[in-house]
């Protein structure tokens, strides 16, 4: 194994992550009052009789000499990468050993499939060492299982779990992960089985996080790099002047990337899903907005220069399209209408036919819709579906779409004007074609020719739209966490041991006051019923029939349109769609300047000061 | 304008460039003996009656009081954007007014170009502190207007600098715009204009280099953000487990940048397009060897993990197809049938009878070619032809057409394996339609149908190929300048006033052992005429006709096999393949430990290790 330079230097005792003062030494633990839920809370204490209700508490520093019985954890990687999950576990195994180096920690590999697989590693200080302050999920692996009790797994993690005598399970995920959490927490408690259940909040997507959970680890790290890159491209997007760069941006459900990201770097264009839900635009809304920000930047001179602003900026978030609430209907739609011909859909061969049949089969409004797209996606939803049956929407290259699109509305715009230019055009032609041996009757056409040519062009050419695509996930997903990041996740998985040690179950790892110096954070943590409401999940049987299904979930943070970082970009965008305000923020740091290196996210900035 | 913290600090004084201890007082000028140049001496001599043969020249410290009289400067940034063009500007003014504080430094805007419209800006001060250390050429911006003499482009630019008082220009550039500062050296010498050219070596390509220049500025920055991102990228296929990562780099016409993105971060493949040529491969030849690895990977298993590695890395330079021999044949060719038969061609509206006509007009040899490429590429290569007329191989998305190509010879591996098998399924499925009121027959053969789709399940998803594509270049051409490339930009640039004031012209500037510590470096000045050989230029005229035009150049440095850099990868990169030594570089740090902060590329350090 070959190790960067960077990363050598990042292992070094000196560089390793900080804890907050509360959890250095011994702590005491300081419990509030009883909870609620967020909301719901009849059916959410009925679900939860074992688990419900329990305090928020917080670690403070303590005198006591504090002494621990050996205990065995087990820790699970779920879900999508995050920059930090190392260092999540590698916080878990030093509050565990400190409290008694005989304490054990056993990873599971490759996510809770592995959990109920049992395949397991004891993870040993060398291991760990190798790990900490780096990105990726690779110690352990990860994967996508959802832990169900119908499906007969969370006997199965029970018998895993005694088998190596593990009284704790620590399950690092995002907002699904976090609900399965407290539902095994519940599971265990009420068979009295003796294994408590402490999740930890992960997700680059930033949408795990409410009154009581500031962050998501992994958000400030992926946010920082696609910062960077956007920055660099937006530099060339002024040196060149000459391409418009259309970006997209991971993260499906909810829009924070994004914004987080045009907070950073002042692009010319941000679309935020939420809000062109709560608006309730159309595609050809965004579309026609595109459009008239390129031909309105195209009057714009430069200062002296003779260089019309034929360049720019646009930031998409990956679940745009379906936020759009024409598509989103259409989708539900087109989901049902394919499961349930899907015999007689498959008797059509050629694209075209299977488009006509689609269309003749939607209802009037959504079939409207439908047509409107451009053909490549109307055959990408009717041709691609997962093994669900549902149209696979994450398919589409939006980033593309859109500049197509944008690319056919500036087409339109020139053809009135080009139009009758293009008639003269052809009518010359046909007389040159005519008179091509009599020189004489020629000199002249051909002058004519030139000179409407010359007209030609410069409609032709007027916008100059130019455009670049770009995708960005894989690339942040896995980066070495930011110091705030590396920082952050050692604080949870040391105040994830805490919460074990505390005899805690159903709780989430919660370290607060992170815009503060580390020393300041404060540690604890929240019963995550008190996150939780219900809400209809829809069901679908194999003929495509919907139903609902009411669950208990912990709510997906979106970005609210009257929250601070909203408000924020939306008294700013409008400076930066024609007077060019692009920020650099360069790559992340890890030495240097504490301004430069310890910033927590603008996101979190904003939010924390409205407190 | 917003200014990030990053470019805030690194503005400070403490943060500026350093010069070698040569550069920072008074200089003594060595004169070496008289060059040759680098091949076709008769030739280029007679080509450059004034400027032919003068010697390489060394500054080195001296203790003499030196003043020189005020000059006027002009300057232009030329083509492509490199990491480190605005240190280079900076260093020339820091250098003409510490010589005199009255020389003036006049930027041309919009490069080449900027100079022949006159379009110029007087540098300050304040000017030049806002864009020291950044990114992006956006100071003066740059463009790519060729300077020829035939299009009286010389004499215009006379009259420019006649104008401004200007006596030197420095043209900041690649080989190309070098080859041109030579030219205009040698013309404003030979017509006695005083007016002097010095050349500085650009591009991020890392192509203009030689036994006299050691490296072209901004190839060690955009390197180094390519591999941050290759790294991460990494890191997320060993973490997920589950894509094969096409990653295309910018660089058309060598492979360097993807040569040092492997050594950087030891990808599963790569692809190193001279390699391409010299063994005289094939589109196939490189499609077999990934679907080879892909398959051999697929039955290696990850310790004592069942997964099998279906995942990996393969980097791609922008160039590859244009390397392709028998493809580049075929360029050739449908380059002159496409002008030849222009309007015949043009009568075909249809797709298919458009390619159908284009191979009827080519060679045999060429013709197999064609029909063997995927038939979007085809389309593509007879569809988009640029302004000149060539076919656009640049649009030719390489990365997703070897991850195509890919996927239909992995299926086609699968072909034989499933035919049978499906083919009983369509048997069994109609026996089933025809029992299907029949419950005690039909529960057998749902059965049996159940077995086979049992076995066809694994061979259908055998190597489980998902491929994500990437392509990285604007994120990496206008990235604030890595420390070494701060250093290297601000001294060719403070150089170029040395040289300037030394009286020379025709000369590139030039600082080499910079893989020693700043202090050590050496600065001094190569005649441009000593890098230069004769080359066939091939012209066309309007029918397409070929002829060849007899040009002076500096040859382009491509990818040597027998140079140290490639050795070095062809030595590690079997093991590479199939063991997983992925490094992981991390973003650029600009404090810090100098192991990870003033580093060269391995490129560099590896060729100076020869010496």
């Amino acid at each position: 194994m070959t190790i960067s330079a960077l990363q050598l230097e990042r292992a070094k005792e000196a560089n390793l992550p900080k804890l907050p003062k509360s959890l250095k030494g011994a702590v005491k633990i300081e419990e509030g009052k009883p909870t609620e839920s967020a909301g719901d809370r009849e059916e959410i204490r009925k679900l939860f009789p074992n688990t419900y209700g329990a305090p928020v508490v917080t670690f403070v520093e303590s005198k006591d000499n504090q002494s621990f019985p050996p205990i065995n954890v087990g820790v699970i990687l779920s879900g999508g990468q995050a920059p930090g999950g190392h260092n999540v576990i590698a916080g878990l195994f030093k509050g565990l050993k400190t409290a008694n180096t005989a304490s054990k920690l056993y990873g599971f590999k490759m996510g809770p499939g592995g959990l109920l697989k049992g395949n397991n590693v004891l993870l040993e200080e060398a291991t760990i060492n190798q790990y900490i302050n780096t990105g990726g999920f690779d110690i352990i692996g990860s994967d996508r299982t959802k832990l169900q009790e119908k499906a007969g797994h969370f006997e199965r993690a029970k018998e895993v779990l005694n088998k190596l005598e593990i009284s704790a399970l620590v399950i690092i995920g995002g907002d699904d992960s976090n609900t399965n959490a407290c539902v095994l927490a519940e599971y265990f408690k009420k068979n009295k089985l003796g294994i408590q259940v402490i999740g930890c909040p992960k997700t680059i997507d930033g949408d795990l996080k409410n009154e009581q959970i500031e962050t998501s680890f992994g958000f400030d790290t992926a946010c920082k790099v696609y910062s960077e890159v956007i920055g660099n491209i937006q530099r060339d997007c002024n040196s060149a002047k000459k391409y418009w760069h259309f970006i997209k941006l991971m993260g499906r459900s909810a829009s924070h990337i994004a914004l987080e990201c045009a907070l950073q770097t002042h692009p010319n264009y941000c679309i935020i899903s939420e809000e062109v839900e709560k608006k309730n635009l159309t595609l050809d809304d965004i579309i026609t907005t595109l459009k008239d920000l390129i031909i309105e930047r195209n009057t714009l001179k430069e200062g002296d220069k003779d260089t019309p602003k034929n360049f720019g900026t646009v930031l998409i978030p990956e679940g745009l399209i379906e936020f759009i609430p024409a598509i989103k209907k259409l989708i539900e739609e087109l989901n049902v209408v394919l499961a349930q011909n899907d015999a007689e859909f498959k008797k059509f061969v050629k694209k075209r036919e299977q488009v006509s049949y689609i269309i003749s089969k939607l209802s009037e409004e959504n079939a409207k819709v439908y047509e409107s797209l451009p053909e490549s996606v109307a055959r990408q939803l009717a041709l691609d579906r997962d093994s669900h049956g549902n149209v696979q929407v994450s398919l589409i290259e939006t980033e593309k779409l859109l500049a197509d699109m944008v690319k056919a509305a500036l087409k339109a715009e020139e053809e009135p004007l080009l139009q009758p230019l293009l008639e003269e055009k052809a009518k010359l032609d046909a007389k040159i074609k005519l008179y091509a041996e009599d020189k004489a009757k020629l000199q002249p056409l051909l002058e004519e020719k030139a000179e409407l040519d010359a007209k030609i062009k410069p409609i032709k050419n007027k916008y100059n739209f130019s455009p670049q695509t770009h995708f960005f996930g894989y690339e942040g997903r896995c980066a070495a966490p930011s110091i705030y990041d590396a920082n952050y996740c050692y604080a949870l998985g040391y105040n994830a041991s805490k919460l074990i040690l505390a005899g805690k179950t159903g709780y989430m790892s919660s370290v607060r006051n992170t815009t503060a110096p580390v020393d300041e954070w404060i540690a604890g943590g929240i019963p995550i019923t008190m996150m939780m409401n219900m809400e209809n999940k829809p069901i679908k049987d194999k003929d495509g029939k919907l139903s609902v299904e009411r669950v208990p979930v912990i709510q997906k943070a979106l970005v609210k349109l009257d929250d601070a970082p909203f408000r924020e970009f939306a008294s700013k965008r409008k400076g930066w769609e024609t007077e060019d305000d692009y920020v650099y923020p360069g790559p992340i740091q890890f030495w240097g300047p504490p301004e430069v290196c310890e910033r927590p996210t603008i996101t979190l900035q904003l939010e924390q000061k409205k407190h």
